[in-house]
């Protein structure tokens, strides 16, 4: 791994404090799996009457692990569940030995947690391809769950980070009619990020109570306004994995408008956490596209301004160059009309039907491009579509970052 | 523009000695549409009875250049054509001035060289969004007219340059029942490039006689063999212009398999030169897909391989990451196996139906990284598709030359 010695600028000040969530623990290890002197291993268990939904990458070469997860995901939700993640190798592209590992590990948490196979989750994240030595992972299991604390889900943000420079929390309360529920989440995620989804593990709590169905109708619903409106680089992960647990423990519905509101900014933050711990990134990038023939149209154009290359290093130069963002529209493969597009970076209008606005001055754009928090608003004047996607810039520090680092 | 100072390491030794085509006359001035101290337009002028076919970039936000382009070909052929091509200045996204500007070239050609405006095939390339002096370079016609040279062709592969480190030229001769006929051809592109096509300006003659709807049929084909199998960066330019006349002055018939696989060779040529001047390119990648369920989805995944950046920003620092050669298969969205997928690497043989191949060793892998030239091969054992394609690494140099460059 390439040493990373400082924190991404655009963190946050500090990790926030995460309630507790009645009905999940959690507990960390070194197992070694690859990295030494660090935790590498994090284990959650969710007490019976939880139930977890999920949403998963769709890449066809996706992990033993995500394929497994998939299976399970919506089956009984009596017994309880557990999670367990580990970092340092993703155990993707390992044959048959990868689902061995996710048997062995599935059957000991089972054995040690008295809990069905069937609801043990696991996920893994590092390099891809070498085999998973999933006996260190075992080894540690009857450790992990005689630590298990309903206050540790801080130290499990810290187990399943790879290159990322700081852990990702977030939380949010709902007042519901029946009382306030609470949401605690972390995520792990930095490079190989594009949706459907990010090579990212995200692991979200709530003592709300909610059937499986509505849970995953909502995390679906979610998934398509956070994590998958986020890109670092266009490369997406075969081992992406979002897990979504609602113990009940708390009585109170959550099938709510306001809890899926609650959800949606806890997702939401946790997203803009992994851009914002995009590999070399310097700048925070909101991409607005507005006035396409339908939202979907909107969401194209505007992945394709977030992951061109030649937009990012643009932002990375601090050079307002909008001409590069017409480019990228122009190639999205989704309609548009050269001459009924305008731009607008930040507040300042560059470009008005067509061509550069009569007012603009280039100063303006330049002290827009200098902020570290950018947004960009492309109005394509169609119709009524509108997508809002998030992206950091291409810098020498994520060519550095990729050409050492073996992931 | 970012000062490059060095020519691309994958650069030819030489620019190649390039036939006379009979028929075709050449011309180059100092307009200064943006460019100080060095040529920057470029006239070609076709004797009456030439055809043009032609081949443009799909962006929907192409220049007024493109769109006039396309409008004219397969138009009349018996009056002669011109070419006439400027750098420095796209006229792209400059609104209704930019359709002012190439009429007011088009009709200035026209005049001085007697033939229709309808005749005049117009590109511009370098700066978006700004509008080009179109007064600089009519007032440069009469000129380039009076110096028309049939020798000059390499001289106009230079005026076309922007970022490019060395002019690119290629040539190919057939012979044909009818005797032997000719091909010439330049072109200009380093960045900006990808399929559908490429920033990318390509220009070919011949002297062989063929009719315009068999040879756009034969330029269709070839296209998307050559320059729609070549990418940078992943980014569509908006210019993209591939013309290819044929004169018609050695009365040889060309539309035959053998004048085909002349011109075939004269365009593969052409495109892998763009991908030797790939801005920052320190490497050459050929990139097959076989075994893939039909032709198109094998060039699908072999363009996810080939504009993915983790992969190469591997092959950058010559780390033989298989495993991110497996991400970009399984992101494409075409269908893949993880189980029956194997890689080589040059003659390496890297993973076998879904695992390393137990044969591998990481120093072979690596021995393989270190070339100039790099071959991979992806075959998925599901059918019988296959495609190749080409590209470069992604390095320090790109970042440096596009956070800078203003294009």
């Amino acid at each position: 791994m390439a040493k990373i010695t400082s924190v991404s600028p655009l963190a946050p000040e500090r990790f926030p404090d995460l309630p507790v969530i009645q009905g999940a623990r959690f507990a960390t290890a070194q197992a070694s799996v690859k990295y030494k002197d660090r935790t590498d291993v994090m284990l959650a268990i969710l007490d019976p009457g939880s139930v977890v939904a999920g949403a998963f990458t769709r890449s066809a070469t996706r992990s033993a692990n995500v394929l497994d997860c998939q299976a399970k995901i919506g089956l009984s939700d009596e017994a309880g569940a557990a999670i367990i993640v580990n970092s340092g190798n993703s155990n993707a592209f390992t044959g048959r030995a990868g689902d061995e590992s996710v048997k062995a590990i599935c059957e000991e948490v089972a054995s040690v947690a008295g809990i069905p196979a069937t609801r043990v989750f696991t996920s893994s994240t590092g390099v891809i391809g070498e085999r998973l030595p999933h006996d260190r992972i075992t080894a540690k299991i009857a450790e992990l769950h005689g630590a298990l604390d309903e206050t540790a889900i801080s130290n499990a943000a810290r187990a399943i980070m790879t290159t990322d420079t700081f852990p990702k929390g977030a939380t949010a309360t709902a007042d519901l009619p029946g009382g306030q529920v609470r949401i605690a989440g972390i995520a792990k995620g930095s490079g190989m990020i594009a949706p459907d989804m990010a090579t990212m593990l995200v692991y979200i709590f709530t003592d709300a109570k909610l059937a499986q169905a509505d849970l995953q109708a909502m995390v679906t619903r979610l998934n398509d306004k956070t994590f998958n409106c986020i890109t670092v680089d266009s490369d997406t992960s075969t081992s992406d994995t979002l897990l979504v647990a609602a113990t009940g423990a708390s009585g109170v519905d959550g099938n709510l408008p306001a809890f899926e509101d609650a959800l949606h900014s806890v997702m939401k933050d946790l997203a803009h956490q992994v851009v914002r711990d995009g590999e070399g990134a310097t700048k925070f990038v909101q991409i607005t596209v507005t006035g396409a023939l339908n939202d979907q149209d909107a969401k194209t154009h505007a992945l394709s301004v977030a992951n061109s290359p030649l937009v990012k290093t643009a932002i990375a130069g601090e050079d307002p160059n909008w001409g590069r963002v017409v480019m990228a529209i122009g190639k999205s493969g989704a309609p548009a009309d050269r001459d009924t597009l305008s731009i607008r970076f930040g507040d300042v209008r560059v470009a008005t039907n067509g061509w550069v606005d009569p007012g603009y001055r280039e100063e303006q754009g330049a002290a827009v491009m200098k902020q570290q928090e950018i947004d960009m608003t492309v109005d394509l004047g169609m119709g009524q579509g509108t997508a809002t996607v998030w992206t950091c810039d291409l810098t020498h520090g994520y060519i550095t970052i990729n050409a050492d680092y073996r992931s």
